[in-house]
């Protein structure tokens, strides 16, 4: 029997990576929150691999952290091993990776969430989002309980109408043993939201005590690692290795030999897997050539001899997993603790979304997260915490709040979903940003702090903190571009030649010294004078004035491709637009301009099917409106 | 498809609190070892109330750690806070509770489990027993692992064919969200298990931020709290307080007016409930007259503002859970987490087993805990090692492992279950002891571990703490035996005086006067005189020179009956009796002894139906037997 349990401003179904965000950030703006879970147990799980960041996820985990998010605090809390990558590389790809402990992650998130003011939280299967003219209403438990919203942000991850599929084994499931989301897939294709299918698998767990670590290449953390929060105290943790090792023709072999029993090659599995995050029989389909694959065996925690065998995803029959495994260097005698398996789950096609990430049709309801069509933790947590952003503004009558392609990697992953689509799981990668020398996740800070701030959600110890920083920052640079240099300074000469850079041969700022590609901050900085006594600058501090000197001109050039950037984007396409009314457009373009209506000509323009042709178009067209708006308010 | 996936001595199928126990006990017994469980993160969870102990349960725990097993260590590493119940009542009653951390409770035992040599540990679902010839050959799971063993421990606790009920809504499932076990149940049936079915149920976790503590009585911990296990090291703990408040006439009147949406009532539910642990509309209903009910508000971990309900378990549907728990006296603003609900399930009719908990007909299967038709996670925990060193006994060709009711509370458990059989899930209680005096908590070690240490369960570190302490009893008590005092002591005479014991009249031995009830240990230590520089003496040590001391009397009676009892135990009934030959025996006697092949004519004269006279009968031809088989010999 259904009756009223509740009334809120924000409704968030789901405590995955993109649920926490989401509720976090309404509550911590002020709206009466409620987050929703099919089990209060599974809050902030990882269901695949222990670790968060990486390549452009990294970039997301910052930018989170920067607006005032979660997931960087909480990974910063428990991880077991921390590692800036591509450090060889220049600043825009160097990317930081944690090993979680899972279960630590899951249990500090689960303690901010229950701490957290204006939120409530509470175990419950959502079956159906209640709509009345266009506005969403509430949602309905499995247990009858009925909790008003207006706002309502869904997040469901890969539970709608789960399948789990192990070799010719398949049942409703979602991840980890958890019951799927039937009614509520049933429930949004009832109020018009269109769904796909994607799948998604994730390798077998093993037991740590019967691989042979001799045979494999050790991976440490960093010596000094840093945190993801630019707000995390300095943490000491013994840091856990992980381990890398190889695929063999064996393990090849054992493959090819049993396609017949993939599910992937029999047709059990209709969805769409991610191309980026492959399993294991799919590379070698795919890259039938290549001799070995890599794979990473990782803790799943401090105190657990469970291990991930990244690399190794796959829906293959168990047996044949095992024989894989085994036939790893390495994995020789190895146990399976929980095998591997693919998910197959409903998706919300995210052409229907506003970049608010609101429906374009139905008012109120917001999707974020895998249910987005994405893939991982921080492309789930990035849409989170948006959704949960406008749920708020939306709640408290302020417009919608919308990262551009400049801003941020955020702005770039949900213009891409809901402007250009998907087709498969979408994961997030450093070539997606065009600006991608401007969006360095050292400079997430930088970018959005204050935006934060304005939004409500950077606190003042945050922000504090970062006009400390910056403040820092100006005063050292000011400090390296009044200090000059001559060539007769002896010092410098010889930290030079040590260096194998070439002579002082005429005098300059320490600023322009430093944009020598073989000199660092370091080098140089003895050859300052403070005011004060000489002190060690934050290596955060330092990393700004390196990166300023020495990218400048880039820096400078990409600034100019924004702005011209952000001409188009400026240029609103009113939501009442009628495509069919404007001669001269493609046939195509109208088709999808009409389906999309796109927020602003910059996004038209990346719809695919919408030519410069028709931006020129477009633009005429916006001209004369303005024009004649104009021309009508004076007359 | 099957494939074979390993071959051991030993499979435990569950890793609840009786699986977690048999496997243990039988991979430090030197067997190859498996467990399985359906989820490899449900392992050793309280599904119910966070707290481990209690009266009677309290003993178990004791009793199980004297015999090396895991409960009591796992309690005190994780526990949040501990009290020792009854302690105005006699040593026979006192019980240790102690309120769990729930979620570190499990991630410690999944730790001693993955680090637990001869053990592997594995998530699968077992779908099937296969049998042969009478003989276990081994499970087989979902995914097609065939997993050989020539013993298989089931303790598939309420998994089996579980149902999930909240007032009309109910579906199949297990505890906490998992998947139930519904395949297993039938292979069961198939392989002739005669299974029944029962039921219990939980109450509804509810948010701490929304209760008024300050109408509630608190209930901290002991200022000084005593652990479990006779060999964990002193904790260091900050104690969490529970909460005690009451049940309304409203609450009365909101279920009473409610009762036709009761499951229960509705006859939705058919599995019988356990009287001693029943719902709130039960107890309502059946105590008519009372105006209130006990509840305790109790944490489910240090972190988390999770709270459990103990008094409120209850299947009724979800608005009356809350309208319920906002009628108790300081939750009227309370906010539920997680539904209560009912759980219905299949169990093993335990009058099917051995007192070694094997299957009578089925050789090499075992079964413990829930699944045998007790309700408890102590209760689970007792059987389960009893279950896995009989197992493990089994696999090395040693004679089964029995307890007496003599012996251990575990011995009445297990004998009740399987001489008596229990009509609904059954709970340990003193009173079900007879002889309580001996099998108290604080002499378990005494009682047992010797026999532990037979087995191969106690190690090293845990017999010698134990040799150690019994010589610390027997030098203590001696001393006190050889110290006299006279009525001319004048610091005695004050002593009395102040305790207001009569003053003494003629010499005694210290040990005599600390009969006397008024008078403790700590009155009368500094009188005696040590051969060394007077010492504190252990607490543990004291407690057992004082009980001895005022208790000799009881004690040597309670013995005295203990050796009759043991003359019917020590009676064996050889298996292959033909009951059906011998002359006299009631109808209900040789049917029910025929069915259940009781080991000892003492078993047999507990099963009802069976009457002294037929004892005498059977004694009469036993004896005849024996004389004939002697003289057979003889002649
Ligand atoms: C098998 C598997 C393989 C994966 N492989 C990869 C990979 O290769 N690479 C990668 O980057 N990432 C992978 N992922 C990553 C990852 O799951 C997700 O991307 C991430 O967890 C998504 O976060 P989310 O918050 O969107 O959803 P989730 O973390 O899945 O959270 C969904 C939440 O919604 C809740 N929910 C759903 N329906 C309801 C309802 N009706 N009522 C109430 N609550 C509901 C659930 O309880 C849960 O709390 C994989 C996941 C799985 C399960
Ligand atoms: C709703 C509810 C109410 C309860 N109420 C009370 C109460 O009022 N009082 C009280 O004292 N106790 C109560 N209990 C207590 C408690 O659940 C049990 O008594 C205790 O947990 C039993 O321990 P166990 O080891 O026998 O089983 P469980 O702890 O239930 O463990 C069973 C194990 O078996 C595994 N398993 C089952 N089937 C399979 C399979 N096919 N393959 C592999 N693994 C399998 C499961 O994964 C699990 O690990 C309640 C439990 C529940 C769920």
């Amino acid at each position: 029997m259904e009756y009223l349990a509740g009334q809120y401003d924000v409704i968030v179904i789901g405590a995955g990576h993109a649920g926490c965000e989401a509720a976090l950030a309404a509550a911590r703006m002020g709206c009466k929150t409620l987050i929703l879970t099919i089990s209060w147990d599974n809050v902030a799980l990882m269901p695949c691999n222990p670790a968060i960041g990486g390549p452009a996820k990294g970039h997301l985990v910052r930018e989170i952290d920067a607006l005032g998010g979660q997931m960087g605090l909480t990974i910063d809390a428990t991880a077991i091993q921390i590692r800036m990558l591509n450090t060889g590389k220049g600043p825009a790809v160097h990317a930081l990776r944690a090993q979680a402990d899972k279960k630590k992650y899951q249990q500090y998130m689960i303690q901010v969430l229950e701490h957290q003011q204006n939120l409530d939280v509470r175990q419950a299967m959502v079956e159906s989002i209640r709509v009345e003219q266009g506005q969403v209403q509430g949602v309905l438990t499995q247990t009858g309980a009925f909790f008003a919203a207006p706002n309502v942000v869904i997040t469901s991850g890969t539970y709608l109408k789960g399948r789990i599929i192990i070799g010719d084994l398949h049942y409703p499931g979602g991840p980890n043993g958890y019951f799927p989301s039937t009614e509520l897939a049933a429930s949004l294709r009832d109020i018009g939201v269109q769904l796909g299918r994607f799948k998604t698998g994730t390798p077998a767990r093993v037991d740590g005590r019967t691989v042979d670590f001799t045979k494999m290449v050790e991976q440490p953390g960093d010596e000094d690692p840093l945190n993801f929060s630019f707000i995390s105290p300095r943490i000491e943790r013994k840091q856990i290795s992980c381990w890398l090792t190889y695929t063999t023709e064996e393990t090849h072999q054992i493959i090819r030999d049993n396609l017949h029993r993939s599910p992937l090659y029999a047709g059990v599995i209709e969805g769409t897997g991610p191309r980026y995050c492959p399993s294991i029989e799919d590379k070698v389909v795919r890259f039938a050539d290549k001799k070995s694959h890599q794979v990473f065996v990782e803790p799943e925690g401090a105190n657990t001899h469970e291990m991930y065998v990244q690399g190794m995803s796959t829906s293959l029959p168990e047996d044949i997993q095992l024989a894989m495994l085994r036939s790893i260097i390495g994995m020789e005698n190895v146990k399976i603790i929980r095998p591997g398996y693919a998910i197959e789950y409903d998706y919300v096609v995210p052409t229907q979304l506003k970049l608010s990430l609101e429906h374009q049709t139905i008012q109120g309801l917001f999707t974020a997260g895998q249910v987005n069509g994405t893939s991982g933790y921080e492309e789930a947590a990035a849409q989170g915490i948006i959704a949960g952003i406008n749920a708020a503004c939306r709640a408290q009558g302020k417009e919608p709040f919308i990262l551009k392609r400049s801003d941020a990697y955020i702005g770039v992953l949900i213009d891409d979903l809901v402007t250009k689509g998907t087709n498969e799981p979408y994961r997030m990668l450093t070539s997606r940003a065009e600006y991608r020398l401007l969006l360095r996740q050292d400079n997430a800070d930088q970018r959005l702090t204050q935006i934060g701030r304005t939004i409500g959600l950077v606190d003042d110890i945050r922000y504090e903190r970062f006009q400390r920083k910056m403040d820092r920052v100006g005063q050292e640079k000011e400090l390296w571009s009044k200090t000059f240099v001559t060539p007769g300074n002896a010092r410098l000469q010889e930290i030079l030649e040590q260096k194998q850079s070439s002579p002082l041969t005429k005098g300059l700022s320490l600023f322009d010294l430093l944009r020598r590609p073989e000199l660092t901050f370091d080098d140089l900085h003895s050859l300052l004078e403070y005011d004060e006594a000489p002190e060690t600058v934050d290596p955060e501090v330092a990393e700004q004035v390196e990166i300023s000197a020495k990218f400048e001109g880039y820096l400078v050039k990409q600034q100019a491709q924004v702005e011209r950037f952000n001409k188009l984007e400026s240029r609103r396409l009113p939501p009442d637009l009628d495509y069919a009314s404007i001669g001269g457009l493609s046939t195509e373009a109208r088709q999808k301009l009409m389906a999309r209506r796109p927020e602003s000509l910059g996004q038209a323009s990346r719809i695919s099917g919408v030519n410069p042709a028709d931006i020129s178009i477009l633009l005429v067209y916006l001209e004369q409106r303005r024009r004649r708006d104009n021309g009508g308010n004076g007359e």
